[in-house]
């Protein structure tokens, strides 16, 4: 099932490599979320770096309001970030890995 | 160098395992950063949801200098949690994974 010792040290250190490349490629790839109508909109990179972060000049009169419209617009791309971060370093990190049925490391 | 198959299921599954349960308690890790001389506060837990923002009242009246500071404290708080996230959850997958010299796919 794993053939040769060298040739599975080769998969895996490929498999390396393209997990550092997409990691790279994830910067590169950007998640917008806009809510309250509008009035707040942020920007993360699928590594879940914050990009920007635009406030509607009317929200500055509401701290509170602000701070929970932000926590909410902060997750929802946060979350989606993680999803396609995962979803792509899975696929990256399985080209190296022998196919057992069952066991999914990855999922 | 595997042992029986049958024994590498085993420790896969258990190393599976270890993993959702590393995911669940890193909800409970919290990372606060503080920036602007306190004037921005951000709550992270280590698998980078926003639990809190608390903007100081001052910073209301420039919008520009808050969508600054906002970005800086949480990509440094996010940054931190996505180390204590990658480590942990590192150690739980290698639980199960043999241990081949030179070839660590969680660094």
């Amino acid at each position: 099932m794993f053939g040769d010792i060298s040739g599975m040290m080769g998969k895996l250190q490929e498999a390396q490599q393209k997990v550092e490349e997409t990691k790279k490629r994830l910067d590169t790839v950007l998640i917008d979320e806009t809510i309250a109508g509008g009035n707040v909109k942020v920007t993360v990179t699928a590594n879940r770096e914050v990009k920007a972060i635009t406030i509607d000049e009317s929200l500055l009169e509401d701290k509170e309001e602000l701070e929970d419209y932000l926590i909410l617009a902060l997750n929802k791309a946060l979350k989606r970030a993680g999803e396609i971060n995962e979803q792509e370093l899975a696929i990256a990190a399985k080209s190296g890995m022998p196919n057992i049925p069952g066991m999914d490391m990855f999922k």
